[in-house]
């Protein structure tokens, strides 16, 4: 379905980096769900770059509603949200040599040299904004339901943060509030700092983003092929610059005897929990109701200002190049409400499977 | 939709452990592909359960191709293709307490108890059999299209195997004849020893597997939200007991530079290459016509005999448990063969989408 | 999708005429529904044909569950049926001149001469069996819920039964049980002897079939695309020989004025319901509460002993034909039983995107 | 999908009768197709109402392209067009009773009061200027691949206009160009003379709609659950005021014999043809190279200025009600082109699952 993900609850996306607007349509959304459009400027605002460590390029965001909203709350019919793209400079971006680890060449193997390749077109970062924004109507409403969605920068430039603590909620509440979403804010100091060091040299560095869910109830997740790990790693994989995405202990579960990474079940108040949390919440490709947690390898930012070699795709000549224009030093800290976004979405779909389309809102509507 | 995976092609998967028989039914293959019955029963031996590092279980895994072949090529209707469960001793499964790492708790929770559960019902990994022989009827036309796939454990029980040589191509046909797939011999016998000495013990253990694709052409993949990242880890997280993918260097692209990370483009004889492939032969969600390159995190095998707290999901009590029956020191090695089924599946998919239904037989035929 | 029919509950249909088995796999389905086999075999009767006024070809239908039940009971995941082919001749069924009507021609230009073409292949009303068994597994069940579904002959060979009297659901009970599904057995005897009088001229007849469904809540239907009218009439147009979907007063409604067409709302204890139902329970493309109301136009049986022209579509010469073997004179008695699976299908797809999976079962289960 | 049709090449509609926007997303276009966006101004002229016999409401439909077009063709990408809603009375269509025929009470039971109930807010008429919109970017490019497509006003007010000629070609290139779409232009007139005389009494009228379609090759449709009959119905009944669709000669088949139904093949300059097209160009759900023809019932308009008993949703009042604001006397003419625009979206979908997402404009681009 190449740019719309999901059944019952689905997002489609459209948009180029320097067309005049970028948008998204969620359909399959609850009526009745309240509509904040301060929360949703709020999540532009933690996706748009600032600072030293990121792109000059400024866009307001300036969002509107165009459907699916009537007096401040879903009609339950699609609902669609465009927001302008007022800071082109077309002139940084003409087509010229394929940017390395960009998507240039591939895309134009792929759409014939058909496609608009000013600052990535439709494969660039920039159409994240879209969307943060669809998912920004739904985030507060799975925290009606008490699901909390939080992502830090669990590592940059080889720089750890501390791990999550034992109370996920309130460490959850304070990163959402973050524009550099980090759990030690000296730490954090260190990647910024780190990530300048990058800027300085022309360079650029990825990092690790970690997430925990928590509130989802037991039983979520379809096997076997809409597994919640299936889910959401399709979605998180469409998210620009990720390379990885590994659940609970991940990668280090391969090199654990049965006996450490089994998680042994215990009650607590009438309702099973485990002890330990190593499958990340998910046995078999279902929730079991313990927090989720996945964590997403983010590549450098590939466009840098050091000179590359590469090809021109038109005409097949060898070249170098050395990215001009705006761009970001690092981008994993503000990939970090995009895999948020994705996250919620992608929930909401298997919840709406699973509960109907009315789940989000009722009976506590 | 939960048991079918794929759009233009599409494999539905179904069938309980110790039911009367497990199958697949593939739809949207091209007509008049030639279907090698000693090819399907060759990929099936590949996955079975052999020797001492193996479950008892032995299944002879007789399948047969009920529909959508005729005259001993596909028909361009649903291909169902069923597999007799003949070696099922539900004594050893009664329900009972939560197996730990299992799907039991998770299963029960979602479908109110109402589950197969005897031997872990439709997560169990038997159901794999019908997967491996589904992807067994395309794998040999991907190949006459150039298409090779190949996986070897890259990690077993802490012990690495060599990595791939610089004879992709040579590497791949070596790796689809061997039951035990390693490219080095002799750590593929250390790896055999650390599982029999884990079984020994009780325990089991895990790894890793990496997978080469060979002959993509550039252009395959439809961002966002199908990219082939996107759409190949939703199959491979299917895989029971794959707890994470990555794409290139995955988790170690967070650690470098942009300008170590991206892939330089030259040309070759007219055509563009990267000289370095850190990126796994895809750039934006696209494959960029470099080989394609992901790994999987496998973890152990939850069934161990290791007494393990847990609880009775039914009754609520805590109690312990020591998982009797036959089951596998590890499955990494199992696992690979499936890995390379949904990845040739998920691939079928993509490119029918781009080149037609008829594509894979087409003009060539 | 191909043979894949709906998203929260879907089917995959497979088989061919004279090949082993034909099935069909339902996904999606609540865990905890029981199943009636009785009721199964019986359903599978009402399809059979019976009589002088049908084929000769008779099948045992001696289905089997090989998975997705256990106790007795749905398990939630996905449920197989199949159905072994006994009485296949194929000998009455080579390859020869596409037969008129049929898809003889069509599907040699689609699959390039690699379909089954014996007895129409994956083509026949002999899948519509696997189709009919898979519906019984449900239609207990929305019955349970108060959703009843039931189909007369309401015109057969130029002869119309009786209208559905104001006791719809007496009338469907009564239909429901009877192998030749008519209001007034005497009309239905009338049609009979047309249809043996047609058969006895080497010729079939064609006719109408009118379905009523009742107890459907209001608010069921997906507009823009997926209209209750939109999935209905894509399920029924799935059906062999069906060549016209007409809601309500139908095509009758293109000859009226708003005045007579609008079906004015009352109250009657509580409720809005309408006073009359030319709309046939539907409003822009959801129900309004009012019982469901369509008409199916059932082309004569193609195969006919009548010499017809026609061509080889491999040698492109051509010929004459007359149709040997077994066929029906008339299909229509017959499609009454599919078109009440179909429906029973296309709902539970539609209600269980509403209400979520579980909804066929809670909170009465 | 509820408000995306089509998953090969698929169109998500959004938006309501007084929102600030409506608008379209096309996505799985080949890229390279040239857009013309005075075809589409034109297109759009066709849907809108004009004189006597149309609402008074006069839209600009200055349609924007925001997305997926680049230097004049298409990306390859999602397009998305928007149209502004200019000409919005909101105070005449304040929530009030139900009126009947229309999808107010049914909204009501869907969207538990939460939906837009502005002049019918998501289920208005008006939403179609998208999709007329969206379909004008592809219909050139069918007819580039000789794929010609064209509907008439068969019937209107009880008076029918002639049939095709066996020129169909020429007769789809005049219907094309017409505002009101007839054969016969007397007939076409006394049409208009029943509508104006409707209007005058406060009443209103339907009609039938019918269409050909010229040049589809033999073998588009994927039985069973896509046969071409199936996806066009399913897009058809989207259409509002559609309460029926039949192919061929539809419910005329029911009274016929099979020696008078089916069609004989012949040879004609190496290619089958048949010499009758009851069949309307499919047979088993495939199309087999006749041309396609189907024809739509559309039921007079709703609103209508005559005094109707009815409800008052909220309230569950009983009450009368007769329409105020703008609306027309008939809508089978203005239906028209929607009707050939959902059907190019349908064809185009069903072709690229076929030949590939590149099938519109290689090789031939």
């Amino acid at each position: 379905m190449k740019n719309t993900f999901g059944t019952s609850v689905s997002i489609t996306l459209f948009g180029e980096s320097h067309g005049p607007e970028i948008g998204a349509v969620i359909d399959g959304l609850a009526p009745g769900l309240p509509v904040d459009e301060a929360f949703i400027a709020g999540q532009l605002t933690l996706r748009r770059p600032a600072g030293r460590i990121a792109t000059a390029r400024q866009e307001a965001d300036a969002f509107r509603i165009v459907s699916g909203v009537f007096e401040g709350r879903t009609t339950g019919s699609a609902l669609t949200i465009l927001i302008p793209n007022t800071d082109t400079r077309s002139g940084d971006y003409q087509r010229g040599p394929a940017r390395p680890g960009h998507a240039d060449y591939a895309a134009f193997a792929k759409y014939h040299g058909f496609e608009d390749y000013r600052g990535g077109g439709h494969f660039s970062g920039r159409i994240t904004a879209a969307l943060v924004a669809a998912a920004a109507v739904v985030i507060p409403a799975l925290q009606a339901k008490g699901i909390l969605i939080g992502t830090h920068v669990a590592r940059c430039a080889g720089i750890d943060d501390i791990p999550f603590s034992s109370d996920l909620a309130a460490d959850i509440t304070r990163l959402n509030a973050l524009p550099f979403a980090v759990l030690d804010s000296e730490r954090g100091q260190q990647m910024r700092e780190a990530i300048e060091s990058a800027a300085a040299q022309g360079d650029s560095v990825g990092g690790i983003l970690e997430t925990a869910v928590l509130g989802l109830p037991a039983g979520v997740g379809e096997p076997w092929f809409d597994t919640v790990e299936s889910v959401l790693s399709h979605a998180l994989f469409s998210v620009p610059a990720v390379k990885g995405v590994e659940f609970g202990d991940g990668f280090a579960l391969a090199d654990m005897t049965g006996s450490q990474a089994n998680d042994p079940f215990r009650m607590q108040g009438g309702n099973p929990y485990t002890t330990t949390n190593h499958n990340g919440g998910v046995n078999g490709g279902i929730t079991n109701g313990m927090p989720l947690r996945f964590r997403c390898a983010v590549k450098p930012t590939p466009s840098i200002a050091l000179e590359q070699k590469t090809i021109n795709p038109l005409t097949g000549e060898e070249t170098t190049l050395a990215v001009k224009g705006r761009h970001d030093p690092a981008i994993v800290h503000r990939a970090r409400i995009v895999v948020d976004s994705v996250t919620a979405l992608a929930l909401c779909d298997l919840l709406a499977l699973r509960f109907g389309t009315d789940w989000l809102v009722l009976p506590d509507a």
